[in-house]
């Protein structure tokens, strides 16, 4: 029997090149809203809905009695009540509730790949990155590596966490892609100083003047909250729950 | 005082995203229209006329009485007179003449380019790698390396070059850019073995069905064609004759 086939897209500039229906899409941020959203789930919150816009956040934030957050510039947007920190959502904080979540990148490559056509939409990131694999594994679907990138450029960090699944992977797919082949030589090449890696990218530069270092470093450590994020009626809900 | 800048562009797809305005644009299609302009300049043709229609280039190629040049998935595309191999064309053949050539993927980004409003466009591959590097050294002016990609697609090759010329040049240029960073590490770890790793790329898989192994080959090599094409008035000439 032939494998699904796997590739992966550097930017959302890219996901038009892909015909991205019948196959399951993973939506990778790694700094951070995909890694928040593992940690929210995986410490008991109900759903994580992902919105565009911050008027969007505020409204459904109120109508769902939900928590809401985003930050621009690693501050908390005005209005909204929380950020974009993994480590805003630990269990005694999170257990039970909605949150309600406006990011610049993740959110928006989201819902362009729901208009695209993919037929099953996950979250990735090194919190949740085995979870991710052995889902990917026991599917037997194509599948897309969705790089959020930053204002649609090219970043390191995703490109790595595709890497990481590519590697964990690659015996259960046909990869033909050169993107893919590139991820993963990365990731090959940093896996074992992903903390020294990490202080090289672009997106470190920009946060970590936010004193962000420690979520950084969260955010590039395998399974910390392993967990499976999927889109199922406007939500980001735990995979376990929908079986 | 400050050094310019240099970011890495990695599919045409991505070239909107920047500001390429009085900039040095560097067009790289490695596997092959920028090592066959190199290589045709070098061997002494006068200029190479970069075409996006087929039809464009017959109605040229009459009126100039010029070589007519372009293939489509590895055959001679029918109308024209030659392929897009550096190998046809020796001094012996190419020397005093114009060529008009179409490609794919090198002719749409440069015209994108200039579109763009870059003010300086030039023509990169391994063939003229060190007559690219010293250009960019010293016109101490912003620099896009632009990846000419397979149909929009990331591929490795053109990376590589971007990754060897910033390795040559990188010590003049303030560089803030991930895809930069990638494609220099990507260089450094094949450079000692370019011919396995153009093995690897699937531009390789699709020209070797061709039997078109020994032009790759030609084409991963450094410094065989030591020239620098700069377009002028509409066609690509050798830079020593613009000065």
């Amino acid at each position: 029997m032939q494998q699904p086939t796997l590739h992966t897209i550097l930017s959302p500039r890219m996901l038009d090149i892909y015909d991205v229906r019948q196959s399951i899409f993973v939506i990778i941020d790694v700094f951070r809203a995909t890694s928040t959203i593992a940690t929210a789930l995986y410490n008991g919150a109900k759903k994580v809905i992902p919105v565009d816009q911050v008027d969007q956040c505020i409204e459904l934030g109120k109508k769902l009695n939900a928590i809401t957050a985003g930050e621009r510039d690693g501050k908390i947007i005005p209005g909204l009540q929380y950020g974009n920190s993994p480590a805003e959502y630990p269990r005694n904080f999170i257990e039970g509730q909605t949150l309600v979540l406006t990011t610049t990148n993740g959110t928006k490559l989201l819902h362009m790949a729901l208009q695209a056509g993919a037929d099953d939409v996950i979250t990735g990131s090194f919190p949740n990155l085995s979870a991710v694999a052995n889902y990917l594994i026991e599917q037997k679907k194509p599948v897309f590596l969705g790089c959020s990138a930053w204002k649609d450029r090219f970043n390191l960090e995703d490109t790595l966490f595709a890497g990481a699944v590519i590697h964990a992977v690659k015996s259960h797919f046909t990869i033909h892609c050169d993107s893919s082949l590139m991820a993963e030589q990365m990731y090959l090449q940093h896996k074992d100083d992903m903390h020294g890696f990490a202080r090289l990218t672009t997106h470190w530069h920009r946060l970590s003047q936010y004193g962000l270092e420690k979520d950084l470093e969260y955010c590039v450590t395998p399974d910390g909250a392993p967990i499976l994020p999927r889109y199922v009626d406007g939500a980001l809900i735990p995979h376990s729950k929908t079986v």
